[in-house]
């Protein structure tokens, strides 16, 4: 299979290229430019809003923009769009500039990396380089940074409210297309430890993770056996991962006892079963029925796999009431396995982050000129200036706090605040494999996590993260320069 | 650039791996078997709710299927795969039969086609062939073809909304990475008139539309210009396709009065303005007053593109009150071209449709046995049988209801319902052009929206569109066999 064109570098907003063949015409293509995304608002998933997001989607980003080429292909596919006036949309010497120069990576670009904590109008991802390009990277940058920050914040929503149980991402059947895959590398960022998507997991060096569907008891069945014979023609294959689906017939009443009949089978050959599955009725019910049954069968660390519509809420409402009033919470949360799919896979609640990408400032002559935006909509104003972003910590170690300063300022430093810069370069974890990066951004999560407040961390209500700008900034900010005035020009 | 092993046959979650090694040690893979896509409820947005979905995905998915092989890089992962015993997880035997066996081309796929209405509970794709396979095609359908519906769905929607004005699809800066192709192309069956998506326009043989943004303007008066040069920059390059973006600075004082200036220059020229673009404040109140400044300087024919959080009840209030309000509604609404972003790519509110993918029938010895499903969740029951669906029209030309039989019924011929066969084989197309394709299922939902009544397919709170079973296929659905009764086996 070779890679489809809409995969490459025409994955790409139209106006991003009649931009860029603008500023080629114009003479201002190889200027340098800085834009900066950052996103507006929390995810807020009706009821209940994020408290902080988990950055992602910069590695699959950075790997996907290195291999980004115009080639021969690309060029013609671009030479054969027409104006509407049926002329060539893109002229022969700005294609032959973009053959030429179209190559992400001469940009400088700087992120929060992937799984550390990030806030609302703080600058995540920074580009710097040439207009032309930093204009292009926008679409790539937005949809990768956008969409993978957005499902590793459900994700690490989700594994709170868990506690220790465990998470699986399941989401493929119901996600958006190959979009399914940065889902699963996202989930697995933000919280999911693993994920029933093979290709995603094999990726990122992990094993992949899953039972088995009721089409599996269902064939038996339909070909005159029964569910047992089911369960043990998949424990006799699987014997020491052996997850069997018990609510094909009836869960208490026929999948529970055969699975432990299954089980005892398996333990008398000297194995361990892996556990059962429920994906439907109350799990609050049903989960602690099924776990006394095998305890009483002797199986008391099997563990409990839970896959029906669940969602950071209906998890942290299962684990609330097991913990009040479960015998031995901390034994039964910890056998539970959580197999998330569809709500977090799409984010569910709050579908896409309000990420935007914004010019900054513009080079020429040597000086940086800043880029002001003004609008109808307070909201959707874009401060100007090359920006830094820190975070402040205080004695007891936790963040108290992002600014965002301009680039040439520090933080003043007052003792107790240890600003630590958070923009590093992207490219620099190119030669990582997927496993080294997943890792890393996962080691970052759990750190960012232990130093955030937990107010607000809270699934529901948190406290408000504070995100201060910087005198210099905001003196900045406040200036609007003659041109953007009205009636100017 | 390759196509990376999770782009492949390796997008699949792992249970259908492992049941498929089940059904290969058991020596029933390549029993026949019969497995039903259908979705249980419409996509319920919150306050409203679809009365119908549009079938989408189907071209996408059937040519990836048609590509999919078991080669061996794929084959090399899989058997790298371990059991948590360390023991491989997949046989040598059970890999060389999926080298050697595992061509989706060997499967019947029969579904209801691209751009045809089509409602819950009834089987819209239907996969018959080796068990094993048969299985093993779950993931991708259900990832494309649900996905894909719900963007159409939501398109239509939107196109409802805007009546006769354009629907753009602008969501890849939110889309779900790789999936924003997906979304784009499901758009564009679904109601979206182009998309500003370059790769995936190309594909389907669409023009891709764009306007610029605001960094094109930022960047001129960054560097010492004004608005006005920004725009008269990108008309001197695009004076056929000139759509400026006015709100950069302020749009009735600053936007507007600069992109009249240029339309007056333009036309001077002997050329036509393309548009201007509103990407905030009140449309309500910012359209009409553009379009009275437009028309005041002699360009009432101008497009007026609005592009801020739109959806399709952002859009209907907007058109519903110009209806009421406006002088000449139908100019004004006609001359509205509504990007869609985010909202539509995503199907923000309902963001993912619950199709799912059941086994209905497995043969053995030449005689269809069929597969039933109990749970403890009465909507999660599957019925059995190999089934077919039909619509049925009334004197009027309109669709009265949809039929589900069993495959070797014909519904009851009553002279009025003259009942039409929706399942047509899903290879046959694979021939066509992505334009081809595209334009027929373009056709076919026009034709199916024509003959749905309006009550169905109002936005808000639409009549429910009747389902019915025919009386062969309910009674087979109220049959339980002994074998799946509790305690049996």
């Amino acid at each position: 299979m070779t890679t489809p064109l809409q995969h490459g570098v025409l994955f790409t907003d139209l106006y991003q290229l009649t931009m860029a063949q603008v500023y080629f015409s114009h003479g201002i293509a190889d200027n340098e430019a800085r834009f900066e995304h950052y996103f507006r608002t929390y995810p807020s998933y009706g009821a209940h809003r994020a408290g902080y997001c988990v950055s992602a989607g910069l590695g699959p980003l950075a790997s996907r923009l290195e291999r980004y080429r115009y080639g021969d292909q690309e060029l013609a596919a671009l030479a054969h769009m027409r104006s509407v006036s049926g002329a060539p949309l893109f002229g022969k010497d700005f294609l032959d500039w973009l053959g030429a120069n179209g190559d992400f990576r001469r940009l400088t670009l700087r992120a929060v990396p992937d799984g550390r904590l990030v806030h609302p109008h703080t600058p995540i991802t920074v580009v710097e380089g040439p207009l032309a390009l930093a204009q292009l990277v926008e679409t790539p940058l937005l949809n990768h940074r956008n969409f993978a920050t957005l499902v590793a914040t459900k994700a690490s929503r989700v594994k709170q409210a868990a506690r220790s149980g465990t998470v699986l991402e399941f989401g493929m059947r119901r996600a958006a297309g190959l979009g399914a895959n940065l889902a699963t590398e996202s989930a697995l960022v933000g919280g999911a430890d693993f994920s029933s998507n093979v290709g995603a997991s094999h990726k990122v060096g992990l094993p992949a993770k899953g039972t088995h569907a009721h089409s599996l008891v269902q064939a038996f069945i339909a070909l005159g056996g029964a569910e047992l014979d089911a369960f043990r023609a998949y424990a006799r294959i699987y014997p020491d991962d052996c997850v069997l689906l018990v609510d094909t017939i009836d869960t208490l009443e026929s999948g529970v006892p055969n699975a432990i009949r299954v089980f005892e089978e398996l333990r008398a050959g000297g194995r361990r079963p892996a556990g059962i599955r429920l994906d439907s009725g109350d799990p609050a019910s049903l989960a602690p029925a099924a776990a006394r049954m095998l305890d009483k069968a002797g199986f008391g660390d099997v563990p409990i796999v839970l896959s029906d519509r669940l969602d950071e809420i209906s998890i942290s409402r299962l684990t609330e009431k097991l913990a009040r009033d479960a015998d031995d919470p901390d034994r039964i949360i910890g056998r539970l396995v959580f197999g998330v799919g569809s709500r977090l896979a799409t984010s569910e609640g709050a579908p896409y982050l309000d990420g935007v990408f914004k010019l900054t400032a513009v080079r020429q002559d040597h000086r940086w000129r800043h880029a002001f935006k003004r609008t109808d909509d307070p909201a959707k104003a874009a401060p100007p200036g090359r920006k830094s972003l820190w975070r402040l910590y205080g004695d007891s170690g936790y963040a108290h706090g992002d600014m965002v300063t301009l680039a040439e300022e520090t933080p003043d430093r007052k003792e107790e605040d240890a600003p630590e810069p958070l923009l590093e370069d992207a490219w620099r974890h190119r030669k990582l494999s997927g496993e080294e990066n997943l890792q890393a951004a996962r080691a970052r999560r759990r750190a960012d996590m232990a130093r955030l407040r937990a107010e607000c961390s809270d699934l529901v209500d948190p406290e408000p993260y504070p995100v201060v700008r910087s005198p210099g900034l905001q003196e900045l900010s406040d200036r609007v320069p003659a041109a953007v005035m009205i009636g100017e020009g």
